[in-house]
């Protein structure tokens, strides 16, 4: 169940979180990005506890991050597997932005893990601003403003 | 205090949650990033336990996203300021990342209460992909690739 409070919030962050915020639930998230699909094998790469995990995926499924759909292997009970919605691929940027972030300042000796180029011809690509047009805005260029549907007070 | 297993793990999106995984924590940050300093001002608007904020506080500044800093105004105890770092301030395509994902998949029905423009002309801006030239990159067209650091096994 996401946490009910942050999910009446009017802001998004928080709606996200309500959602995301749980310990575990990035990480989930992160292996269903790579291909991962079956309760087994994110219990075994994460060594999460099958209740906690259990319970994680019951959340991202009710929210729209990834469908339940049941398989059979020959000789074996009806399972569940998971798999991401368009909403939940989404996420991948938010994950992006968490990696650069870790990756710059929060290094380890080895170096990056992991990095993100074009399928179609293997440039380096990072997260960050985009004006409409597709032209990169620096940081230091971009503002939050309140709308009008910001809660008064 | 942050998250010693996931500080110590290869992935820089678990040493990420690591610092900022807790509950509270990027709740926190949206409040940094508006210009909240003063821990009175956090624990108001956020109606968190001061217990809870100042773990929280402690392990940003800790991580080198936060610093702390003593002010004193006439006629009051001296107090200590938090102000975000350079990688505290990087953060913030973070929080955009996941205000924009629930933008879009939990809206509410006043519509968004913050939207990003550049500072500069006023253009819209969202989080995205970018090329080494600065040029969005769809999201279909970015592969993550293992690097020669990855964890065997």
């Amino acid at each position: 169940m996401a946490a009910p409070k942050l999910m009446d919030s009017t802001c998004s962050i928080a709606r996200s979180l309500g959602v995301l915020g749980e310990r575990w639930t990035f990480l989930i998230l992160r292996e269903a990005l790579t291909g991962t699909t079956r309760f087994a094998q994110f219990r075994d790469v994460l060594g999460i506890a099958p209740d906690v995990l259990t319970a994680r995926l019951t959340t991202l499924v009710e929210y729209g991050v990834l469908t339940r759909e049941p398989y059979q292997e020959p000789g074996s009970r009806p399972r569940d597997a998971y798999h991401l919605t368009d909403a939940g691929r989404e996420l991948d940027v938010v994950l992006g932005a968490l990696q650069q972030w870790g990756d710059r300042h929060l290094p380890r000796a080895e170096g990056p893990t992991v990095e993100r180029r074009t399928r179609t011809d293997d440039r380096p690509v990072h997260v960050g601003y985009v004006d409409g047009s597709g032209h990169e805005v620096d940081p230091s260029d971009v503002v939050a403003h309140r709308t009008a549907a910001y809660p008064a007070g």
